[in-house]
């Protein structure tokens, strides 16, 4: 294990462990509280209560909030312990905590014999207990800092036929250093949150009719994603890439070969025809299968390999409407997608061609990577399909190529798929968050499975590998992460708008328009504000628009060759020849800084 | 009615007839044969019929057709008559026609009480009786001419699960020449058959696993599509159209309220959820429902239209495997899609807006348009939705964009949708097919189901008007006609190869990568013939690939600065100066002739 992932345990630990300080805290100010769950989440924790109807204030909160210092100034220690289950439940109904039991039906149903508890106690005195299958700190002490964040309505087990909870959220770390940095940067994350400058800057739109999670994208927003497609599209040709195309629907056969049938779950879209006999069709949840069967319409040589198929396509995954967040959890998901097919001793050089793809392209973005190497468990070999030797090879490549492009990277034994080894990248923004979005992946199994082949030099039939690789992830997160990134401040190759000139009269719209059509031809998006307000009132907007470049446009600018210029940001106006603008602005654009 | 359609009209009952008379012809020559159905279609007619389990041979079709003619000769009468419905089911008993019985019992069971029948006689003699809802022309010497085509499996009302029938496929017409003309174009169209050239240049593949109608583009049929998207995207952007993105999956919800819902049929994909309380989702049959959605998600100001919408997004349909055909007639279909929101005023100019694209779109294909005109029926108002001055306003905005742009074009009182006029573009192809692909439609009814509006100058709220239009129609049917219209010789801007350099011995090869790098980077599709067969052979494999050029690289040409050039059909070899053949290939994509 690597310090990073033993300074996730222990934060997931002492988050885990404030859970069940705030339920103590709940039932020490509000003692009749039903208590549901309480897990550690991502940067946090939340606990769910049933305050029979009633709802907790921010003054409940900031009191909450005070209760659990007191609880961790004592030092309450942290003790698990067994219980028979059908124990478990009498002792959960005496205690009147119709969730709990509830729960441990559910796992009596399932087949235990015993349940977990966590005890609380101060000294010999037992403060509180919860059902808990463990993972705590030792004592109350180790919570450096605590935050309670907000309160919101979730419905027991996040079905809406249920009845709705109070969940509370908090978070806590190590120290009060950390917290602050976090809350710190929680603010910062709130001021860009997508969704409010997405409807700001007016990129994108939902719509009741239409669906929770099916974002629509207008015209402006439409211009970032078809940029960043664009440029994921131009990176790739140049390094002999081949577009594809596949459909968005396939018959439940793709999946039933391919082995993901009998893992559908409730979160894929099938369309079932009224007649039991009548074709099935799934909204493909990927778009792997699909490829394999282009690779599979001719007969290939090891001299036609690598084949690299790229396509950026919409796959659908039916989640909660609970999970669903803006555009970074939602149902449609554009994936910037491509599959290499190539022979063994191509592993390495298409590994290598993939990492460069991925660091430039995170690099026009300024945000740094860190690679983590996941491969199979030596101890359980048969844990995995393919033969052992591929494996090893394989997995030495990617060590290899590693080796060679980083100083620093984790390797995690027993963290590969069973199908293949495999490098994850996470990505830093410009707040300090991290997200995982681009990946290598191999895969000895699908090959298998459809029974890909080549001829190879001797004439025999041979099985390629497979490569799964993600850059930018889905279109829709990556633009949501994006827009948080630069705070809708766009860079001008991504600028919806790129120019808006800001016409002082209306005496000047005709050489305005003239100016735009110019600056059109030369490829540059640009607006014009010629509507009757003030020149400061249009250059607010334009600056409240994010628009990186503003012209102001009146009898000087009519009457010579220069332009007024302002930079998004600035208070500066500046005189630039008008030539020399175009070619500045073009060249902005095409170096995509 | 037109003369066009008078003629049509003439047709359809000419080869109506002409499968009565193949069916008197069948039950001479194969007395023992069950009657299905012969309806015409376009082009032609077909007869199904059971055999017994027998097949029809070349043979027979040789036969039966001397049959035909010999029926015509004697210049038999067609006499259409009623009868009631019970007493004709027993006839048809009688007669042991059990598909006819069948049919004359749906008939009775939806509600008749009479049926037609037609009968065919020489003199007094009845020589064959069909039950006929009616169509046909007075007697058989009206049919100038007819030919047997071919003969193909079919099931019983389409449906798998019902036993398979012999059909025959014929088609006739008034003379002899016009027969010819046809003949001679079928051979054309099979010699240039898309799904033939689809496979022998790898331009898209089907898979039984993916399902029939839905095709999967191979990299060089995926250049093609991307070009002609491209080419719709940059005569759309120029004037003014916006992209826009919308998912492929939709809650019915918003079909509700489009009205569609209740029209949906079997040909919809719908995806219901076990749990009846579910959401249901609909994959979208149509982009123009999203659109309202994006229009609706801000006030909109008269200032603000016309708003131009467009995007090219698959939809789809479930049609019938029988009905599934190449790229024509598929499953996925890629609309060229956009709507326009304008104010009533704006009507002509958005029309003649999208007769600009649409004409400056097939000119480049060399194809001629014949615009027709769709109204409504002044003598039933109340059929059409939507204010009757609009209605008249935008018919006459309609009929004068086409009086000022063509001598002549047909108009057609009755033909307008319920919600709107509109203008359809035939297209004739290279071999004088005709297809139906471009149109301009008005819609009164969507905007006003999903209550949109904007701000007139009063501040007050007006509805505005929508228009549905194609210019490609679906990429994928437009894509198919275009691989039959070119024969697969495809214009260079086109051509998925665009130059094929043909290396004469290996030892020039690093020369020939180093030419092909410097097309490349000029923006020029290459590829390297590095293989070992001979120069003719690789200029031969070239010519069968339909590479518009071909450089042979030798000697001569490694140590000069010319270049040994061969164009796509021709015989010649040409010396070209590097420089001056990349500009003329620059100049050629760009041009798109």
């Amino acid at each position: 294990m690597t310090e990073d992932n033993i300074m996730d345990e222990t934060l997931k630990s002492i988050r885990h462990s404030a859970s069940h300080v705030l339920a103590q805290a709940v039932l020490e100010l509000h003692p009749d509280t039903k208590l549901a769950i309480g897990p550690a989440i991502e940067d946090g924790f939340y606990y769910d209560f049933d305050l029979g109807g009633k709802t907790f204030s921010t003054e409940d909160l900031t009191a909450l909030e005070k209760k659990m210092k007191h609880i961790i100034k004592q030092n309450q220690t942290f003790t698990q312990s067994e219980m028979d289950i059908d124990e478990a439940i009498k002792e959960l109904k005496r205690k009147k905590q119709p969730y709990k039991v509830e729960l441990a039906e559910a796992l009596k149903k399932r087949g235990e014999t015993k349940v977990g508890f966590n005890t609380m106690s101060l000294g010999k005195d037992e403060k509180f207990t919860d059902l808990c299958a463990g993972g705590h700190i030792t004592s109350t002490k180790e919570i450096g800092a605590v935050k309670l964040l907000k309160v919101a309505g979730a419905y027991w087990r996040g079905d809406e036929k249920n009845k709705m909870l109070q969940r509370i959220y908090g978070t806590a770390f190590i120290n009060e250093a950390d917290l602050q940095q976090h809350l710190e940067q929680l603010k910062l994350a709130e001021e860009r949150d997508h969704r409010k400058l997405g409807q700001e800057l007016d990129l994108f739109t939902f719509s009741e009719l239409v669906g929770a999670g099916l974002p629509m994208f207008t015209p402006r927003g439409t211009i970032i994603r078809n940029e960043i497609e664009k440029y994921l599209s131009d990176l790739q040709i140049i390094r002999g890439y081949q577009k594809v195309w596949s459909p968005h629907v396939a018959k439940n056969d793709l999946y039933k070969t391919s082995g993901h049938w009998d893992k559908f779950a409730e979160n894929n879209f099938i369309v079932r025809g009224e007649d039991p006999d009548a074709e099935v069709f799934v909204i493909k949840p990927m778009n792997c299968p699909h490829h394999t069967q282009i690779y599979a319409s001719r007969q290939r040589s090891y001299r036609d390999l690598p084949l690299r198929y790229f396509e950026i396509s919409t796959i659908y995954r039916n989640e909660k409407v609970g999970q669903l967040h803006g555009l970074t959890r939602v149902r449609a998901i554009t994936q910037d997608d491509a599959h290499i097919f190539c022979r063994p001793d191509q592993i390495e050089a298409e590994a290598n061609l993939i990492y460069d793809i991925i660091e430039e392209f995170y690099g026009t973005f300024g945000m740094e990577l860190t690679p983590r190497l996941s491969l199979s468990d030596p101890q359980q070999p048969s844990k995995y399909l393919g033969d052992r030797q591929l494996w090893e090879s394989a997995e030495n490549s990617l060590r290899d190529v590693l080796k060679k492009r980083v100083k620093h990277f984790e390797e995690q034994e027993g963290e590969a798929a069973f199908y293949g080894p495999k490098i994850d990248f996470e990505v830093k923004d410009a707040i300090g968050r991290t997200w995982q979005l681009a990946t290598i992946q191999f895969d000895f199994n699908q090959p298998q499975r459809f029974r890909l082949e080549y001829i190879d030099e001797k004439g025999k039939k041979v099985q390629p590998v497979m490569v799964h690789r993600a850059v930018a992830g889905a279109i829709e997160r990556f633009m949501g992460i994006m827009i948080e990134h630069y705070g809708g401040a766009f860079p001008l190759w991504l600028a919806p708008v790129q120019v808006m000139i800001v016409s002082v009269s209306d005496q000047f719209n005709d050489r305005v328009y003239e100016l735009a059509n110019e600056l059109s031809l030369a490829g540059i998006r640009v607006e014009v504000d010629d509507s009757k307000e003030t020149v400061g009132n249009k250059i607010r907007k334009a600056e409240g628009q994010k628009i990186p470049y503003m012209l102001v446009f009146g009898e000087k600018e009519a009457s010579g060759k220069k332009l007024t210029v302002r930079r998004r940001g600035s208070r500066d106006m500046e005189e630039v020849d008008k030539k020399k603008f175009i070619t500045q602005v073009e060249k902005e654009i095409a170096s995509r800084k």
